[in-house]
This record gives C-alpha cells, structure tokens and sequence, in this order.
C-alpha cells in the first residue's frame, strides 16, 4: 500500500480522483488537502467534505491549503464547474469537518512523521505543493514522487496552450518542475482520452445507489460543459488519471521530458513547453504521460464507485 | 488564372511549392521573392534560382528580400535543410538571374502595378512581407489574399509549441495577422498530414526525368531529417500546402480564429495562439487551416512535375 | 547646411523642434513627416500644418507617414498634449498643404535622390523610420545619422521607466536601435533640464508678434499638464533638444551606450535599458546623451523664433 | 524595543546593518536569517557568523533558510563582494554557531510564539520572505511590518533597471509587494545617499578597536568595487539604510505608492515599477523611501559601532 496524500480543488473531475484514491487497496489516503482552483478554496473545501460524506470517506482528514497562488491573480473556472464548483448533484450538509486551515503546515507534519516516502498527487493548480516545497528545507526527503494532473503536450484549455491547473499558477508548477524531485505529469494529451462516454456511464448506473447516482449527475453537468465550451461528445474525467497513474503505472504510459513552464508570454502564460523531440538540449525533468489505456482506467473508476457503494450498504 | 506572387527560402518543401505555382494553370506566378530563413538570403536565393533551372521556370522573375528579421536575432533551419538549403540533388550553376535584390520594392511596383488584387503566398518567415505592408500605405488594397505556411495549432517544430517561419521572425508574422487583410494560415497541424510516403514517391519516380529525379533526393535528404529529428515515417511537404490551397480551396479545409503570434515568451516566442474555441473573447483574424485533402493534394503535386517535366521535353 | 528631415508628432514640443529646425541657418530642412504618436495620424498632421503656416514656413514638404505602431495598439497621449494635439492657442486654418499621404515613400524616395547623406531627426514614435528602413535595402547608405528624442537613462514618463516616444512603438525602436546605423538618443534624462521657466518665456515674449505668443500659450498649455500629471515647476520642452544636438553637437554631451528596448515586460514595456556602467557586455549601439548645456540650448530656440518672426514681418 | 527579526545575505553592506540592529537600542534583535544572495547560503551564513563574533554578537540564534530562489536560477554577486562574500578583513573561524538550517521554519515559530508583532528588516533577496509567507496562513497576523533593502525608483545595478536584492528572487519580491502588508521598500534611490565618504570613515577610525578597523577594511574593498565598477567616489552602505528607518522613521522619508516587480522582461526582469506619479491607476502597495538624512544615518551607525566596540571592551 502506497502512503499518498491527494490534493485537489474539486471540481467535478477531481470528486473521481477522491473515490478512487479512497476505494482503491493499493493506496492508503493520508490526507486530502484543498486548494483555490475550480473554484475558490471555500468552496473548494466544501466540496471536498461534501464528496467523503457521500462515498462514507469519513476517515480521511480534510484540510485546506493556499486561497490565493503564489504570485498571479486567482483564477477560478466557474464556467467549467458551475458556480459550487461541483454543480450538478444536491449534497445534504458535509458531515465530515475540516481537520486544519493550516493545509501546508498540516501535510508538511505529516510529510516529516511519515515512516515512508510519501507520494503527492496534485490534481488542482499546484500552490499548495509549491509552498510545502518552499516552507522547509527536508521536505523533498520524504516525497516518494508527485504526481500531477495538469499541463499538455498539446492543446490547453483555459488558452490555446495553456492548461487550466497550470494556468492558474504558473510559479507554483515551475517550482515544482524545478524541485529536482521525481514528477509525473499527466497532461490534457492523455486525460482527454479518459472519456466518459455511454458505456461508462451505464457500467456506473449499474453499480446502483446514491454514490454512482451522483457521479451520474456530475457527468451530466461535466459533459454539458465540454460540450458547450470545446464540442466534446463525452467528458473527459481528467483527475483520477493521475492516481491510477499511481494504482498501476501500467496504465498510463510516459516519457522522460524537459517540461518548461511559460510564465512570461502575453499569450501562452501557463503553457507546459514539453520537448518530446529533444530540441532544447536541456535535461529532462519529469516522466511525462503520453499514452492511457483508457479500458483498465475506467475498470478502475467503476471498480471504486462499487466499492465504496458496497462499504456504505455494509455501514 | 489567379495572380500570384510566392514569397519563399527554399528550402526543400519550398522547391515543391515553386513547382506547384509554376506548372498549375489556375495560378499565374508574377514573381518569386526570397527570403532568409530556412538558410541565408544568399543561399535562399540561390536555391530559387536552382529550383527554376531545373525546371525549366524561366519567364518568372525571382527578386531577393530581407535579409533579417524585423527585430530579433537571425534563425537558419541548417539542421532540418542541411548547408546549403537545399541538401541533396547535385544543382549545376543556375542559368536563371536574380531580377532585382531590392525585393519588397519590386514586389511593391509589381502590386501597384497589377490590374488587378493579387494572392501572396508567404512560405518562408514574414519579413518580406510585413515589410511590404509597412512600406507604403494603399498596398494592401492590391492584394487579394495573404496565404501563409506557418504556425500550428497544435505543437511546433522550431520549439514545442513554435513552427519554424513564424518562431524566425515573429514581429512579421504579427503585422500580417494584425493587417486586416484576408489571412488563410496553413499551420503544421495540416501540413504534417502532407507525408510523401512510399506511394508518392513511386508516383513520382514514374514522372521519370531529371526534375522527378531531383525530387526524390530531395525527399530523401528532408525523409532523413524528419526521421532523425522528429522520428517521422515519411517527410512533411509543408509549403506547397498553401499553394494549393490557392489552386483549390476545397483542399485546404479552414476555419475562421483568432490567431496571436506569441512575442514575449520565454519558451513559446513565435507560437501561434489559435483560438479554435473561442476561449479569448476575440474577433478571428484569420482562416485556419484544419483538414487536408491530402490525396488531392499529391495529384496536384505529382500532375505539377508532369507538366513541367513534359515542358522541359518539349523545349 | 545639414540636409535634415524631421520626422515629428505634434505635439507642443514638436512645434518648438519644428521652428528651431526651419530657422536655423545649419540646418537645411528637406521635409516635415508625420506620425501617429501625441495625438492621431490626421491631428498631428494637420498641427504641422498648423505651425508651419503660423511661422511662415511655406518651403518644406509636409509628408504623412504611418497612422499606427508596427505591432501592438495605437497609444496617444491626448492627457499630456490635449484632445487636438495641441491644445492651448488658437490656430487658424492652415494654408500649407500635405505634399504626399506616403510619407514613407517620400522619404524613401528624397534619400535615394539626396546627393550627400541625409540626418534623419525623429521625435515621435519611430514608426515612419522604421517602416523606411525596412522598405527598401539601401536606404541606410543615405542616412548620416538619426538623432531621436525618446526614452530615458532613468525614470520614463507614460510608466515608470518608459518614455512615450518608445512606449508608443517599442518595435520600431528596436528597430532603429538595432539597424547599425549611427543613432543618437535624447531621453527624458536630458529633455527635462530644457525647462521653459520665468526666464525662457520673459526671452521669448521679449520677441513679440504672433508667432511668439502662440508659443507663450503652448507653453502654459504645456506648463499645466507637467505641473499637473508630474509636479513639475516649468514644461520640460523635449523635442527640439534633438534638434539642437544636429545644430551644436556640444549643446548635448553624449556617452556610447548599449541601448535595448524592453518588448516583453509586464511593467516595462517600451523602457529603454541603457548600459551605462557596461554591465551586459553587449556593445555600444548609440551614442546616448548625458548632458544639456541648457543656456545655449534656449538662446538657439529663442533665436529660432525671433528669425521667423523677423522673416514673417519682413514678407 | 521593537522586536526584529533581520533577513540579509552578507555582503558588506549587510554587515553593517548586522551591526546597527545589534547594537541600538531601540531593536530587540530576535534572529539573524540568512539567504543565498550576495553569495551562496554557506557563504553568507558563515559571514554572519564571522561578524556576529567579531562584533561580539552572541545573544541572538543565527538561522539559514533557502539556498536558491523561488523560480529562477541562482544569481551572485561575486563581482561586487568577492569570493567570500566579504572580502576585505581577515576573519578568525567563527565562534557564534548556527541555531537552525530550517531558517524559515524557525522564523515561523518565532513569529507564531512572540507575544507582539515583530519588525522583518530583510535586506538580502526576498526568498527566505516569501518562503515564510506562503508556508502558513496566519503568519502575516504577527508581522508588524516588513522593511526591505531593495529595488529602486530610477536606475538598477545589476542591470539598467534592477537593483541585486530583486533581481535575484523577482518571484519572491512580487510575493512581498503583493501580501497585504506594510511594506517598506528602501531602494537605491535613498541608499546611493549612505556614502561612506572620508568624514564617515575617519569618524569610524576614532572609535578604534579591532570592530571598527574591520569595516574600514570592508569599506576599503567595497570603495574599490564600487569605484571601479559604477565610478563612485565612496561606496553607498546600502543595508543599514532600512535599519535606521526602523529605529528612526524620520532619517528615511517615504511615499505611500505602488510597486510593481518586473517578472517577464527580456532586458528588465526584477526591475521594481514605481509609480511615483500615480500614472497606473494602481492603489498603493508599499511605502517607498525617497529621502535620506545621511547625516543622522551615519550618527546611528558610528554609535553602533562605539557600543558595540564598547561591550566588547567591557567583556
């Protein structure tokens, strides 16, 4: 079992990651931390309690990080995610609670308690893992590796080039790009292929229950925005790419990269320069994923939402 | 039969595109201007008038431009067309002249000149022609269209995310794409689509004669570079792509965007922001290339070396 | 006599390098060319018009140039010169006319008919000096020198460290700056020692007659706007300061200086990086001007409009 | 007693300011952090232990925090301090130890655990600052204010526009201006005033003692740099500068405006933006320091040096 600690600013896509980074026996889920992302960090943090009050993730502490990033102004994607940031299902009040406002302070304890590496996966924009970075010379010790989901090799979203987790803090990504430790980038190029298309979705409505009916519904809004916004048919469920990248790196395939994070361009601020090809005679310095077996991915993600749905009846 | 002037630094795709507007009936090719780019302007230059030798062009004038970019530091592509610009075929001494070396001036009599608007295809870096907008102002009212090879909507070539002939002088391609005029933009996301695999060569090879020969080690030589550098199966003909689209816009199949040259980046200077999805908020400026027909596309191809070849049997 | 084009904006300052320019006898002044800059193409030159038929100067063509920067938006600077360009007295209208609406190519053209090299003073944006050296290749040959007021060793005026001249097209500064040609640069650090105080004006209305008066009036106007916008005690009167260097080279005591226009910055776009100390390494591109002999300078510009008005009664 | 944490990287210049917080009485001088800067951590950290025990500074916990800056690479200044970092004396092995080498990390304790707000002087790059910043929330509430040593309102030194401390760690400074706190930026502005001319150094040499033969070794070296390498008459003791605004507010007068930090210039990159003239629109972030009384200043400063020559006399 894998010490991992998950943060994330859900978001739609980023309630998946928590399930599956919950339901899964190869990862023991340490923490969930929050950051201002989709949406700000309250709601950010509101979501996050209301998606384990639903799974019955009630033994995962929550806590909640950076509101702001690291230099730019915030940006929120409303129009993606709605104005809750998880728009789509009614969540009853959260009944699990907020174990710290200190979200970095908390994960750098739990970084230098840890008996083992630890492996981050970060799946909002990367504030809250640039200031862990920033906060303590040691930390990097007791990382095992970060995984992201976040950047592209190809297209953005946010902006022709630029990816949205990226986009929003650009700094806090070149710190970590930077930090010389091990990094897994799993960009638009793959978790646009992790569509969830009509036989996804009936696979979840056959697990059954309040869980997998409301991961329905997120996918109804989700796909209503890709839909609207880039004429996609399904939506792409980009977050728990990066934890089955964790689960079994089998799945998504990478290449070693120099990945160089734009901070300057009028343009292209936020965008991931990744040198596939090896023009820029630097170093790489991150796996970067380039391909996804999209099958076992969603055998994966369904498998968690039955899970889970199975612990709840059991409760 | 459309008047066309084609700007160009051949280059191995450019020698194809002098091909293509020379031997097509529906084009009548007023003037060849060169440009530094894929090499020096000497060697650009030289290598029109090889091109035109070969084949038998010798009513074309072939006038030479700029011999830097509008501001930033000079960029050759020796790595990609080798030495000389033009790697490959042994070229004798060219018996075609070069008609003037003031290039944009002659270009600009030829415009004001002209009855009637005339198409500029610009397959090189833009500098001959965003000298040409900026030196006098009523020009543009005598072009009928600008049709560049240039740019992507996806990655690059010169870095990740900027192709060659916009990253070599990206201040000209900003004054074409901020110009008003009509801009048709065949970027590497369709010219890549314009392989000369086995069965294009063989078509060729059945041509026969000394051009078709030329051709094929023009195809090897720029075959080896795209196999060593980008680890393509067969070479991109990039530039007559937008020459044919001149001939039969039903080839080339576009959109409207926004197309933003990037100025001021640290890794994606010269990338062409594309606003496929209408992210930005602004008015397109531009078609954009998005689909190529790529079998028509080679029938004009090979149907170009015919002609000129049984030309050159003729005379 | 140095033949001399004046390239300008006016602008309450460019009637001031208008006037030194036209009366003195070092000076043979072959045209007035407009740009874009204080105000639009159309007011800045009808003002040329405006105070060259105020101050009789019926023998030089005036030429207009370039309505807009190479690159980015139009930046006027309607809060420092006024809805008119050149708000203050109250003009007439103008009996001179525009000779040609291509600038550029006048001046194009009267540099390659000039028999000795011509001095090019530009106060404006840079547009028009750009565009005509990217026109054509050989124009440099016919330039003995450019001698700009525009940018700073120090603070600028339109932001922090740009001044407007270069804020206003920092392109086609680069552009000059970058050409290999001789080019001197007068900045705010010395144009804001050439103050019009109590003494200058008591100088000049000592002169009498309209043409006295109506600078009076600019000089209030002008006095205005810096003790408003900047605190100023008196006008800075910039532009004829580079007029002065072309007629007594030791009226402005200059230093060889690596000159780089900042395109990129967030903040400091247009700012020009002079490297007084020789920390880039980089070599001299321009002698930049350090010192005013601020006395001699106004006995040139009070002479100036004392002949013209000594001329105006005598025809 | 205003309780003060002092962030530097010595450096010459720091020395002094180490100096004068130890010594006056008006600072209760809690820490000593250290950051790479004028040379590496190592370097600059056994600097300050080599002054704190030539000055016989015992009673206050020496730290080191961050060895590289926020994003960019490492920047020296090796050319203006030496190899050492401060070169000039020759220091015996230091007898004062290192507390922490988690040096932000034992400024938030410290922070968090004092009963009052607490003064940072910061006068290196502001690395260690923005570490501290963004590595808990709820520091700033225990933050009185924060004086830096940094940035200009006019010309730079490491290049045209950018003073050292800035330009080192851009991120970090824009981290700083741009948290919601009191800011105090003493640049080189004011700081270009703290000559230590021939009257300073003689009034040094009348306190005798090893202490005060030391800085005039320092000032020997620093003299020559800075003759040599800007042409100054008697080096500028920048550091001590924003001490003495924090024991005396009135040696340092200071505008309330906003700063801007450059982060994407080509050519002015950690250039600070001083809108002076409230030409941005932007509401004021910082105090900037625009007047100097030198005379009081170096009162301040040679008293520190008698005390604390004094204490070790008595010691």
């Amino acid at each position: 079992m894998k010490p991992v600690v998950l943060d994330c600013d859900p978001g739609h896509d980023d309630a998946f990651a928590i399930l599956l980074a919950a339901a899964h026996p190869a990862i023991r889920l340490l923490a969930i931390s929050t950051v201002a992302g989709n949406q700000t960090l309250a709601k950010t943090t509101l979501n996050a309690r209301r998606v384990c009050t639903l799974a019955g993730i009630t033994d995962v502490p929550i806590v909640s990080g950076q509101a702001r990033p690291l230099v730019g102004p915030v940006e929120l994607a409303a129009d993606v995610h709605g104005e809750s940031g998880l728009d789509g299902p009614n969540f009853g009040p959260p009944s699990v609670p907020v174990t710290s406002t200190d979200g970095v302070g908390y994960l750098r304890e739990l970084l230098r308690g840890s008996p083992e590496p630890v492996t981050v996966v970060a799946v909002g924009p990367l504030t809250n893992i640039a200031a862990l970075l920033l906060s303590t010379p040691d930390v990097g010790r007791h990382i095992a590796e970060i995984v992201i989901m976040g950047g592209s090799t190809e297209r953005g979203n946010s902006t022709p080039y630029a990816e949205f987790n990226i986009y929003a803090d650009p700094e806090a990504a070149a710190v970590v790009f930077g930090s010389g430790l091990p990094v897994v980038m799993c960009g638009l190029n793959v978790t646009h292929q992790a569509l969830a298309g009509a036989k996804v979705r009936r696979r979840i409505a056959e697990v059954g229950g309040p869980l997998a009916g409301a991961c329905l519904e997120l996918l109804d809004f989700f796909g209503d925005t890709y839909q609207r916004l880039w004429g996609f048919p399904a939506p792409p469920v980009h977050d728990p790419v990066a934890v089955a990248r964790v689960i079994d790196p089998g799945i998504v395939g990478c290449v070693p990269s120099r990945v160089d994070v734009e901070l300057a361009g009028t343009h292209t601020r936020g965008a991931t320069s990744v040198d596939l090809h090896r023009r820029t005679g630097l170093e790489p310095n991150a796996l970067v994923a380039t391909e996804l077996d999209a099958d076992r991915f969603w055998e994966l993600m369904v498998d968690a939402i039955a899970v889970l749905t199975e612990r709840g009846r059991a409760a």
